[in-house]
């Protein structure tokens, strides 16, 4: 049987404040969106119900079938638009902006079905502090309806189960329900909720599947698109711990959707991880560094204070150490950085130190080149590399030097002024004042 | 009806362990007297009572009216010192170390005068842990008497009505409840505490106004501190998430007082902001960035590991990468200083692209220097700016250049020695030792 | 009456997915071993046992008296390993993953006996969640046995006082017990639990010394450090809070077992200091600092994003700032070296300034050098110094110079090169490319 999720992204998300669609917003470093199109990935075909006024929106759901709403007259109506995509199997439609449903909840949703004779699943959680979500009235795990706060009793209130916004059920019972919809309410809206009652009426029972609070954490305003944040950095850590990573303090450790750690990593206070970071076992990243991007072997040492952007890999052993940014940069085995150097577009041969302050030279106003340095060199400090530049083995380059012209191996090479001194022309013998 | 506030702020704070003066301690970037001065603006004219040995709270308090108690013999006496200024119409006296009452309920507290027959008002909390908090004996809203801990009866410890600090009353009763107050107790000193059963001795009521325990966390100690610096930092981060401003880790982004951030501003993690900063809509501050009194303009991109510090401005669109620091200095629309980069007492034009490990030397060991760089200017790696310099538009300025001499526009520039190689003079082939 | 201390750590840890042996995963910078050997210091002569596998942890047990066990057999054949070192006085055993006991309770522990005639004493604690620990069978302050939780009854699972991991009785008394537990279990291993229920064969009565929760935290898991890390945080912070340290955020300030600091030191923000710091009174530590290994004098100013590393030494009102990195040097009183400098190896006389970018050679690819900087020196922006090299009293070294041979006093050295400049060669009028 196919099975078919429909992902409500049409909305407005005024609350948000911003000028982002709201399901573009990221989480672990991507669209919101994106963690609910990918948990469906395993069960579902899934179809997107964007608003023709956010393209934004359509090119992250890519390459999903990807369906706009002309306009913007309610949840039903959103969910309507994908009919076409409905097929002969499961319907599943789901609000956008909750990211951090598991694909375990989606499958008891979907298991929901003909238990008890029920023909619809609906998602329900017990929020701590119940506020102004929509009710779900009902008893012994099936609904009667949805009410939303505002035209809830003071009674119906006082339930602490509330909607979540998922609902399940057969393509036919689906685009029927759905098209008995009215929008005679206040706001002149189609509401989807209303599709429990419409269910009900039919004499189908509906199933309540009631889902962890921390997996329907919706979101909308910063304070809990930060607490969701939260929530899904705790898991990803706790995983990371149970698999053998040490981690200080790991509230103070950002990781990426897709972050790699192997065991016996040791990473210290203060690290930010963005997307696609791979990091082999026994490393040790160091205090205040910030990954992106790349790869990091057994046994490297990463900062503190080291930048690695996108494209970089760090060989086995390697180091880079503190004020050290590294971008597009393939540093060999054993290679050292260790102090105040850029790496930019360079290739680096495997043993080879690379001074303090060294800094590769890969722009020139106009375009990027490239820097190729060998292995066993010994670049020294405070040398700039203008690329195009390539450095052979064993080459030694000298203090202070700019290299403007390819070096061959076993070569040492020098680039810089003697020294003058002009004996009595000291400091005076004064107190010097604050350099700030 | 004229309004006085008396801040006494003349105590020893013996428990902060410290040479500065407790009510000069900062919070969110400012002394805690400041906060309590300023909140107090809006509604009345302020008197601070210091002690005359403590003339940087003299100094901080300015430039309000300054009363200095010449004996610390109680809180009364500090109270009585400013008697002078009382004037004739309502006077509100406050401890110093309260930093977090709102404006709002100082207004609470004036208007509790005339209910139920009030002449006094007097702020009440509950703590989560009353400790040895002073009690409010009374009922329905109404003080009989506050009565310290280690005076109260084992029935009056029960208690979780706290004395905050503060009592509001026409200047003239004020006047003359405070001269009925005597120092017949074991410390011999005079308590501003006892005008609660002075007033109720003259048949007044006295009115209860209860605020929250977070507006009244009382400062002590450094644990204290910095649990008002925690509830403090968490107020002004829910104001900015609730304006549009997103923080993926919203715990680790601390704030100043005055910070000024525009909506769909994005704050990554580890970032400090100090005093006089304002951030523009649509920018981005990455991680471990830290600012302080600087402008940051629509579209910039902060960090992450940026140094921005009091007196800079950096233009629209304009990039500050990482290890950079700026001092005093303007960096025009769409310039670049991506990398491992200081410009002090200096201004770059619009689309000026600072190579990586340019530094301004903007100081001379005797006094500080500008360096001003114009537009479309390309200065090369690795650049020392020896100031007072001047680039004009359209510079190159050659990697590795030392400049010391103003290059006109349109040129370019170069001051580094050509490269010499010496053949088979490169690294012994044996294993380097490690660069530590 | 001789004390002894038996150690058990020969445990596998296998939860921990390391290779490193459990005891010496580290807690606030030195293994938890060490955290509990030294606890015992004050009042037994310790005894370490190891498993013959893990060399590293006798290493790390020594100079203690270390007892090798042979085989895996159980905590009880562990303990009787160490049998000819029990002595003739009190024997305590405690489990090695328990680094957070304190003195105190050891004390309680060993006063516990001889209390209602009690021959043996047992650690007992009430996590909050008692899940899997083991219970402690008993009432009224006396145990009858521990019964592991697999082993438990549903009634006895209810008991919320769990079993620690720490015995203490007379010598002779131990010895004996121990010979008698016996390995007929489910798993043959011989439990030292069991001697709680051996001891009350022989009519002894076994006294309860019940510890707080937060001393009693055993690790068996990443998770598990981590969180006796944030606990043992926790209390180190507390500590330097109550004697006069100000933290704005302490929870973000990372400190070591033996960090020293003294009254009025300001601790900004996301500090890391690992062991072997001091710190003296009036010092400001700005927020991105990482300190290991050094001494800190009276007002000096350190960071932001200082990296100080071991065998280094700060003078009186010395500066180190932003992006400035030093290993194993000393800096003068009043000396400053404030942006993007790395100082390795080096002492720098009084008063010294030390401009911008500044970099010692110390490293030629073969061995480590040395550089000497006088007082009252004025080092330019740019400058590198090769090792080994020394600098006299009160010189001037020009910005951008590379410094190869010594500088007597009062000198100025320059070593740069002439600055040439090219009319009508600057940038092309057209937009530059991103720098990326």
């Amino acid at each position: 049987m196919d099975k078919v999720a429909v992902i409500l992204a049409a909305g407005l998300g005024t609350r948000m404040k911003s000028n982002l669609p709201k399901v573009l917003h990221p989480l672990a470093g991507r669209p919101m969106l994106t963690h609910l199109i990918d948990t469906c990935a395993s069960m579902f075909t899934r179809v997107v119900v964007v608003s023709s006024g956010d393209p934004a929106v359509a090119a992250a759901a890519a390459p999903h079938q990807i369906v706009v709403q002309a306009e913007r007259t309610g949840t039903a109506s959103a969910a309507k638009a994908a009919l076409p995509y409905f097929g002969t199997g499961l319907v599943t439609i789901i609000y956008g902006d909750n990211p951090l449903i598991s694909s375990r909840t989606f499958g008891h949703l979907a298991a929901a079905l003909g238990d008890q004779r029920c023909r619809l699943g609906i998602l329900a959680t017990r929020p701590p502090d119940p506020g102004m979500f929509g009710r779900v009235v009902g008893e012994h795990g099936l609904a009667e309806r949805i009410v939303e706060f505002v035209d809830a009793t003071p009674e119906e209130r006082k339930i602490t189960l509330c909607n979540v916004g998922g609902f399940t059920g057969a393509a036919t019972d689906m685009a029927r329900w759905l098209s008995l919809i009215d929008n005679r309410n206040s706001k002149s809206e189609f509401y989807l909720t209303d599709i429990v009652s419409i269910a009900r009426d039919e004499g189908a029972n509906v199933g309540i599947v009631e889902a962890e609070w921390t997996e329907c954490l919706g979101i909308n305003s910063r304070s809990e698109l930060a607490r969701a944040e939260r929530v899904l950095q705790s898991r990803l850590r706790e995983a990371l711990l149970d698999s053998g990573v040490t981690m200080t303090a790991p509230d103070t450790v950002f990781l990426a959707w897709d972050t790699k750690i192997e065991t016996d990593v040791v990473i210290e206070p203060n690290v930010v991880i963005g997307p696609g970071v791979t990091i082999a076992a026994g490393t040790r990243i160091r205090a205040f560094s910030y990954l992106e991007g790349c790869v990091v072997s057994r046994g490297a040492v990463i900062g503190p204070y080291a930048r690695i952007r996108p494209g970089s890999h760090i060989g086995e052993d390697a180091h880079v150490g503190n004020f050290v940014e590294l971008k597009a940069t393939a540093l060999g085995n054993g290679a050292k950085a260790n102090h105040l150097t850029y790496l930019g577009d360079s290739e680096i041969g495997a043993h080879t130190n690379i001074g303090a302050g060294t800094i590769t030279c890969n722009y020139d106003g106009v375009a990027k080149h490239r820097t190729t340095i060998g292995s066993n060199v010994f670049i020294g400090s405070d040398v700039a590399l203008v690329a195009p530049v390539s450095v052979g083995d064993r080459v030694i380059v000298a203090a202070g030097s700019v290299i403007t012209e390819n070096i061959d191996a076993d070569s040492m090479a020098i680039a810089r002024s003697r020294q003058v001194v002009k004996q009595g022309r000291g400091m005076k013998p004064r107190p010097l004042k604050d350099s700030v």
